[in-house]
Formats: structure tokens, C-alpha cells, sequence
């Protein structure tokens, strides 16, 4: 990891890279990654914990992280430091200017424990998936407890009840139910709105469990479907088998991307579609690999992706439908085990 | 907020900072600000949900915000922007500098928003009450149901389902339930310990309510507490109501923190108290001021911060205590209305 780009140490300034490194879950963390050395900085808030999360070597530190972090560098007399240039604030960056020593230097990097992160472990998948299934069941349960009248805030709090009840330590996300017109808002807050006979209903939700996420959406129809919802529905519905059919090792992000709006655009739906296809899914709810028009990613086996095609009409509502999927060695394995049916309520 | 810094214009890159000026609660937004004008940037996915809640001239960018940011700024012929140091990241800051006109400057500032945001007005001191509310209902509820041989999760979901069905959007943090030894871990994650009679319990809980934070802890003591648990308590108790008392406008936030732990030093348990005193609570869980023995801050009526002492003493226990005041024109307003005595089940 640190050769190709020539560096002595890579300091670690995200807290989900903190924690895929040295597993400590703290709020407040950073390391100081060289050849054959790993060593974690935290605050006295989390002596106790990381001490039973990590192996690496523990900093507790009483002023700023990476100060002390600097320090240890000049005293290794590191000459080439990395840091995460997306995942460190201009101020942190000038804390590390300012602790430099002479004749050392800095160079921005960026994705390299992302690239290690985007290929998951089979534990890894195996919390991911769990993280689903939690998921799953919290819709399950909450679906039988729809009725007319209650808001999108009543249903969201039911939701993530039953994913805390069934072992996820928080969402992963603010859960969405968005019903009526507001479904065409594709990242509604839950509010006051009540859920009315003939509503379509928009939920996207997962679970964080042991530190992973899961994602999906599904859709509910609150009465008879119009003709138009229908036809609406089918279409985003073939373009995400479309998408999913496409992903195998090797293909490029972007065709899987491409696979979802050539369907909906013979349905001529495909200027509705106004974000990507998908992102990965880890220690981070939106992580590498992105599955969008622009990407220049490569999919491979052990990546886990979300795949989410949807349309949204002004004044009309919106349509999501999203599976957190496994790239394996010959295809796909969808770990959201859930119809992807229009749900008549 | 602009002369003093003889700024044209600043670039507003943090959430909660756009979220404040604009009204805009989505995540993915920047703003630019100039005398007399403020336009928020966001992308497609936000492009009704921004209509709808904010006044300010809106931009659907597709690429990248702060390109198309730096667009309108040249086409201003604004010359000399601020950015916000520690509310960008090192990367998003080489995007200001590819994207700057020739012969204007960037301008590293910090907390020009943040230093309007710590004084709430009578809406915002509204919002973290009501908030508030949410949270202390929420651990009446939940605590009727403490059981010996739950777990901390099942304790904490029981919390974080009341917040929801209170009128919570979620809990303001990853709420904290701690028992027995652990809860000499500060910031501990609910696990799958269970409650033991004998137990001690550490409860740190918060919801987010119209985009606004509440902060409190709490403890359970499941059993009678024994003769050191109870000097403990008192005294972190004592000490708590110490800094309450120190609080009045014009009182250096470092005062407020001394206050606090000259009553545990009288107690001998200065030592195990290792974090500070506490922090202002509005649109984030953690903001300005910062109740500690390094701040320069300087209380001011209409602020609105925590107030959480704690000792933790490895293989024995923590014990916190915390409320949410508002710094009113003549002293403190505590808007946690619940009992601070040890709560014995």
C-alpha cells in the first residue's frame, strides 16, 4: 500500500479506515501506518475501549491527535508522509504542516484504504448481510403495522424499532418513508404527512450492525395502483434486474449503470432518473465502488453494492427499487432476500 | 460577518452551517455567501426538497458544487473568499484553488458561522426544548421497563423507539447505555451485556427534533448502591450543580469547568474526571462553546450547552451526570426536567 506511492507512513485521519485498520470504534481516532508499524492515537475519553478493540499499538493523547501523531513521525524520523487528502479538513492538513519536521515532507493521497475497504472479507459480507436480513425483517414486521392515517414519522420510528430490536446498534441512515407526491423527493425526511388511501409509499432503509451497513428501498401502494404508477413501477423494476443481470467481475461500473437507464429509456422514463445506479455499501453507507455514468471503477468479486434505479415525477411521486448485492466470481448474489413486487396494501 | 475579515464573499461547505443560513436540510449542499446574497448549490436528488425549504436563490449543479460555486464567484468577480478551514476537506480545497480567478484569493476563516450559531434565538431555544422533552419522555418510558438480564441494546433500542414515537427524527448520537463496569468506558457502545442486580447504569441519550439536539445522561443503580458508589455520586453531583451555578453571562466557559472539578478535588476524585465539563448543543450534538479548562470562550445569554461531570474508575464504574442548560440573562435555565438522584430499581 505505502510502495507504489513511494511513502515512509500514511497517516489515517477517517474514522471508518481507523477502524477497518486497527478495529477501534471510537468517535475520536488516527494512525500512523509505516512499514511493519501501526500505531493508534485517541483521546482518554477511549483508553479503556481501544485497549479492548485494537492490537495496535494505543496513544492516548491530551491535546490534538495529530500533533502527537507528528510527533511520533519526527521521532521515526519519517521522511514521506502520506495523508488522506478527502478525509482530513484544511485545518487538520496545517496541524500536520506545522509539526513537520525539516526536510520531511507531505503528499495527499487518497483512496488507498478505500481500495483495500472495496473488497470485502467473507466476514466482512457475512456482517453485511446480516446487517440486511435484520433489515429485511424490520420491514417485514413494520409492514403489518401500516394503517391510513398514520404520518411517515410513525412509520420510520417503527422501522427503526425493529432494526434496534432485532440487533442493529442504529439505522445506517435516516430512514425515508415518503408517501404521495413527496415520494418524488428521492432523500425525504419522515414527517407529519399522514399515509391516505391510494398513497404510494416510498421507504429506503438498512441497518448497522456491528459496524455494517445494508441499504434497500421498497415501494408500498396504499389501494389499486393506476395504470400509470403500474407501468411507471414494471419499468424501474426491469431496469434494476437489467442492472443486477449485468454485474459480474470485471465489467465496468458504469455499465451496470448503463444497463438500468437503456431500460428505462425505452420506457421513456429515462430523464427521471436522476442519479446514479448505485455506490458500495461497508463500514460506510455510500463507499467505493460508484455505479454511476462517470465511473471509472471495475467491478470485482468480493465488492458489495447497492443497485437502486429510480424515476421521480414532480407532483406525482417516485419510484425506487434497491437490493444491496454481491459481486461473486461468476455474477451477483442479492443479499436483500425480499420481493421486489409492488406491495398492495 | 463578512467586513471584519474584509471578505467579498465566503464559501460555506458544512452542513449544519448551510443548513442554519439557508434552511436547507439535505446533505449534500454549499453555500456562497456575499453582501447582500446568498445562493445554495445542491445537486439533482435535492432539487424540490430545496425549493421547498429554503429562500435562498438556489443552483442544481451536476457536477462537482463547488466547481459550479467557483463559477458563479469568478462570474461575480468576487476577489477575496473566505473558506471555512475546518469545514472543508484538504481536497475540496484544491478544488477552490483550481477554480480560482486570476488575482483572487482564498481566505482560510473559521467559525464566523459557528459564532452566530452558539447564540440561539427564542425559535432554536424552542427546538432543543421540545427536543429535550422528547428525550427525558422518552427515559421515563423506558426506564418502567428495565429489567434484570436485558440487554444494554435492548435498553438503548427501548430508548431510541421512545424518541421516535415521542417526535424524534432520530436520536441526536448513538445513545449510550452502559452497565456495570463498563460504564467506566466514557463513550461505550451498547453491547450485549446484560443488567445484573448490583449493577450500575450509565444512561447517555439525546434526540434530534426538527434539526435540533438534546443532551442528558442519567443513572440507574439496579440494587442498593454500595457506600463508595453513593460518595461517588454525590460528589459528581455536587459538582455538577457547582458548574450550574457558575453559569451566568459574561463567565469565561473555563470557569464553569474549574467549578466542577474543585468540587471533585475536594472529594479526591479529580483524577478520574478526563474530559471537560461540556459543550453547546443546537443543529450539532457538539458545538461552541466548549465548557473546558483550555477554552476562551465566554458565556453569553443564549447559549445553550451541556453540563456532565463524570469520574470513571477502571474495574469499578463511571458515573456522569448530565443536563442541557440555556445561559438566560441572569444565570442558567435547565432544560432538563427530570431528577438528578441516583435512580435506585
Amino acid at each position: 500500500m505505502l510502495a507504489p506511492n513511494k511513502l515512509d507512513a500514511l497517516a489515517v485521519t477517517s474514522a471508518p479506515n481507523v477502524r477497518y485498520l486497527s478495529g477501534f470504534s471510537g468517535s475520536n481516532g488516527a494512525m500512523l501506518v509505516s512499514a511493519g508499524s501501526a500505531t493508534l492515537f485517541t483521546d482518554p475519553r477511549y483508553q479503556i475501549q481501544a485497549a479492548e478493540e485494537t492490537g495496535c499499538k494505543v496513544v492516548i493523547a491530551r491535546g490534538p491527535l495529530l500533533s502527537r501523531l507528528m510527533a511520533v513521525a519526527r521521532r521515526k524520523r519519517l521522511r514521506r508522509l502520506g495523508f488522506e487528502r478527502n478525509r482530513i479538513s484544511y485545518q487538520e492538513f496545517q496541524t500536520l504542516t506545522d509539526n513537520l519536521a525539516p526536510g520531511a515532507e507531505l503528499e495527499p493521497v487518497a483512496g488507498l484504504i478505500e481500495r483495500l475497504r472495496c473488497l470485502k472479507d467473507a466476514d466482512e459480507i457475512e456482517g453485511i448481510r446480516r446487517a440486511m436480513q435484520i433489515a429485511v425483517r424490520a420491514f417485514e414486521q413494520a409492514v403489518r403495522r401500516v394503517r391510513i392515517g398514520m404520518t411517515e414519522a410513525d412509520l420510520a420510528a417503527e422501522l427503526d424499532h425493529h432494526m434496534r430490536a432485532g440487533g442493529a446498534e442504529a439505522p445506517a441512515f435516516e430512514t425515508i418513508v415518503a408517501a404521495g407526491e413527496r415520494s418524488a423527493l428521492p432523500h425525504a425526511r419522515p414527517g407529519a404527512a399522514r399515509l391516505k388511501a391510494g398513497h404510494l409509499v416510498l421507504i429506503d432503509m438498512g441497518a448497522l450492525a456491528n459496524g455494517y451497513a445494508s441499504d434497500m428501498t421498497r415501494m408500498l401502494c396504499l389501494g389499486v395502483p393506476s395504470r400509470k404508477l403500474r407501468h411507471m413501477y414494471n419499468a424501474v423494476l426491469e431496469a434494476q434486474m437489467a442492472a443486477i443481470d449485468a454485474i459480474r467481475p470485471g465489467v465496468p461500473a458504469a455499465k451496470v449503470d448503463r444497463a438500468a437507464r437503456r431500460v428505462l429509456r425505452a420506457h421513456g422514463l429515462e430523464k427521471l432518473f436522476v442519479h446514479s445506479t448505485g455506490h458500495g455499501v461497508g463500514l460506510e453507507i455510500h463507499e467505493s465502488p460508484r455505479l454511476g455514468k462517470q465511473s471509472r471503477d471495475r467491478l470485482e468479486a468480493g465488492m458489495v453494492v447497492t443497485v437502486e434505479p429510480g424515476v421521480y415525477l414532480e407532483g406525482f411521486g417516485g419510484i425506487r427499487i434497491e437490493d444491496t448485492v454481491v459481486v461473486t466470481s461468476d455474477g451477483a448474489e442479492v443479499l436483500t432476500r425480499l420481493s421486489k413486487e409492488l406491495r398492495i396494501l
